[in-house]
């Protein structure tokens, strides 16, 4: 299986040095983020992700993570993949999402893994897998966003 | 400007005639919902309405409600609106959704209305529209959804 | 059923007062129009409508018209809609879109409605139907499409 | 660069051992796909390509290929890439797709390859990239699909 996306990231220069301490600062500053036990796992150049550890007031009817909760975790990581490649100075907003729910969102931990795949000036484009980790540590794929997200310039 | 959609309404005659007590009992036991703060505010064959006030704990970084709350109270009364024009037994999931972020999430309160374009025996099709309510009671939409919901039968 | 998009097509004034000639003349420069028989029926600040007679060499494999081509003239309705609030010198794009098939698309006509529900200086987002209408002229939705363009200034 | 997908890959065994000619004899009846000049490229269980070499008449205004021509490849790879996977004697619908327009669609040829990330007895959820190959045999994605395709059994 050839994965012709990977083709990208060896592109993926980050314009702002100090990215990383930049996307943490933003994180720790998201209060949602805080309430749902939510934290950020991994901040590479176009990649980010979030780990949510379950928690059954997190939950639909039926136990299992709520979709809002999914997509939450989902659009942070891809709104910080975005913003990883942004230059210093910006802000990130999401301009729109979509999420196919694959699967039952079941597991003890969730990850939401974000990857652009598509850098650009003015808007970015990024896909975001949500997998559920048993206590096994096996994962399983329960979702997937693709979203645009834009740049705000001039701020800070 | 005529208002096609309207024609549809006219034909939505719920199949389940306690829908109403099932959308709120499903509603009451929907654990995120208590969390975040949501109550139904309107159940009617196709149409459900979600309520939300705004809290700071449910923001993003610049104070306004994160895109994922937004879209939890939207899938939640997309589904019911799905749900209620549904035969008894039937439950109903998330099959996808899109949601355009339109304006900033403000306001002191949050209404998600969600209306079905499209019942189905298997699936289901509905628009949702959130709007921020300032303090004067002046709306303001800030996001549109659109989704896909499926009917699983037999159950109960 | 109250209709609060109505809302907004009350503020939308065209800031190009020769908006429906550019749309005119953009719309016989695409030749995939030609090739389809698509043909513009309305073009108002906000909302444009495409039509597409019904021929056997637009269809799928039961004879129903292709979601692709459903797909080419809501997009370009969404465009055109679009672009008829945009300033003079803008250029159109379209970024993103959502289509939803709801039914069969038959017909011996095929009409797609474009109405923007956020404009906006950079982005603006477009809600498209697409009907297909009988020999007697009833129409039934048979798609609906939710899309963001990206205006791009300074050409012309 | 982790690629998780692949791990579905794995497991995707076609339920209809003739599903390759199928497919073929499918697409051999599509109208469209002869006026647009489409053809299969590759056809593996869960793996479907369409390619289309440019013509002049497919475009928009500024000469590259529609989004709507762009979506008609991609929705129509996607659709059969879900189908190879189901049992013999089920036919297949697009229930929505999103496209995210990622580059403008240039190329002297195009590529639409789909690949089905979650197979379902009823609802399969596919990936399409579409690209751009110019003169010289390089590849460059110039949009992504995210599809829902439903399976109708008992067909033939």
């Amino acid at each position: 299986m050839d994965r012709r996306e990977c083709l990208c990231y060896l592109l993926m220069e980050p314009l702002n040095p100090s990215f990383a301490a930049e996307v943490e600062r933003g994180f720790a500053r998201q209060p949602i983020m805080n309430l749902i036990g939510a934290r950020l796992s991994i901040v590479e150049p176009g990649v980010v992700e979030i780990t949510l550890p379950y928690r059954a007031d997190l939950a639909q009817q039926d136990g299992y993570l709520h979709a809002g909760i999914v997509t939450t975790i989902a659009d942070s990581a891809s709104g910080y993949a975005a913003y990883s490649l942004m230059p210093a100075g910006s802000a990130v907003l999401s301009v729109e999402f979509k999420v196919n729910l694959l699967r039952p969102a079941q597991g003890v931990t969730f990850v939401a893994r974000a990857e652009v795949i598509k850098p650009g000036r003015t808007l970015t484009v990024v896909r975001a897998d949500v997998f559920g980790i048993d206590g096994d540590g096996d994962r399983e794929l329960v979702a997937t966003m693709l979203s645009t997200m834009i740049c705000l310039r001039d701020r800070e």
